[in-house]
């Protein structure tokens, strides 16, 4: 049963963010599988007057060949609406003149190429999956012990995520490695990081009480984007499970089955 | 310098405990090498009138495998002196029922073979070095997450430790990943569990006060000694570091520069 009261905010409505893994697809061998009913639920939403953004943190490609795999299975997705933690730490680095080693998975090494790497004096990790073998994490952990001043970025924080053959450690349990071995204290950026969502909200120049985030992670998606001042509404597709119905400190706004229930019922409410 | 004030409690001294990996011996390739002159201040502590224990959170071998790679550095130590967490779990698992899945090094395995493997209902994890690869990680959550009651047992909860080749990631760093992975807190068995430490002094049949820690690991040998009521003295060998000495919560009995020093001064107010 999804709840009923959450739709009624969606009348004074203009923008829509979207988690991308367990809301549009399943992540698994080759591309993954669409979620039944999530591309055309896209196209509803792209017709319709709401604007329309995806969020995700999404770390083990370059957004162009993110959004070219999802756009193979279907989705009206363009770059330039997609937004992933790794640009994002780009710019941090470079702000800061840092110069990091990196512990991320094969496939996005290109986003840090105009990075300098030498000599490095922080950090990244990412959902780096098979790197985050006990000789890489030894290689990181050594970095961060080595300098005076640790600095780790975390590109989100997850615990776990579904692939089409089980669950999988996510990126912050490996921040959490890391954290306890240097006792300090990573920087996430990334889903649930407040900088994270109003760089979004940024983009399609609105206020947070004007856009609603739907996901199916309920602490990183629902939690971070309600902590921003948005409403978060949870999927129950991919990582869902049924415990986070009755979770201690985060209640979503609305619980739905999966993405096509959540736009009809926007939509419904807008006279759609 | 060594402390000069801690010594004088020695006087009243009945038994002495030893950590062994960066106090006795630095572990690296094949059996790693005796620290210089630990291997006499063994002897000299067998020679005088005090008790002598080992406790260890070695946890990559059997307890006989392991004596005897420190007999062959040289040391004369034998099986029932050593204390290590693999025989305090099997001891726990019998007590409360429970069948393990193990996310451990391969040499400790034959410690488990008396206990019944088959469909888990618990996971414990020691120090599993290169074993802790992401497939394996994965493994262990799953059994976690999908046990209406998830137990985690970790033997010892260690940071890191110094290899002859440099530092690497030690069990308490994985148990932290789970924790976090599965919401949940371990049960630790080894340095600084209360109970362990117990168990030594009860095989010795002495008081806390009067017995001594000895150990290069400042939170889990001196802390969790004097958590005990026991002294805690800290060698500058194996994983000390200096910032030790200036630790927020943990402040060592005494800090000394070797096992050999430490001897030295404890039979010296002894009249030795």
């Amino acid at each position: 049963m999804a709840d009923t009261n959450w739709p009624s905010c969606c009348r004074s409505l203009k923008g829509v963010v979207l988690d991308m893994c367990g809301v549009l697809y399943d992540s698994g061998e080759g591309d993954g599988v669409a979620i039944p009913g999530s591309i055309e639920a896209v196209q509803r939403l792209k017709a319709s007057d709401l604007q329309l953004r995806f969020c995700t943190n999404e770390t083990q490609a370059t957004r162009e060949k993110f959004v070219a795999k999802l756009q193979r299975l279907g989705f009206d997705i363009s770059v330039s609406e997609v937004f992933p933690p790794a640009p994002a730490v780009v710019a941090v680095l470079k702000q800061r003149g840092l110069r990091p080693h990196l512990l991320v998975y094969d496939g996005v090494l290109p986003e840090f190429d105009s990075i300098d790497k030498t000599n490095p004096n922080c950090v990244v990790i990412g959902d780096a999956a098979e790197n985050f073998s006990y000789q890489n994490l030894n290689e990181a952990f050594r970095v961060l012990v080595g300098l005076e001043k640790p600095v780790l970025f975390s590109m989100g924080q997850g615990r776990y995520y579904k692939e089409t053959d089980g669950l999988k450690l996510d990126v912050g349990v490996f921040m959490k490695a890391l954290e306890y071995a240097c006792d300090l204290e990573a920087e996430v950026i990334g889903k649930p990081s407040p900088m994270f969502f109003q760089t979004v909200l940024g983009d399609m120049n609105l206020q947070p009480h004007e856009a609603l985030m739907i996901g199916d992670d309920l602490v990183n998606d629902v939690g971070g984007a309600q902590h921003c001042g948005m409403k978060g509404v949870q999927v129950r597709t991919g990582k869902y499970r049924p415990s986070d119905e009755r979770h201690p400190t985060v209640t979503a706004d609305g619980t739905v089955d999966n993405l096509a229930q959540a736009v009809d019922m926007i939509l419904a409410q807008r006279g759609h």
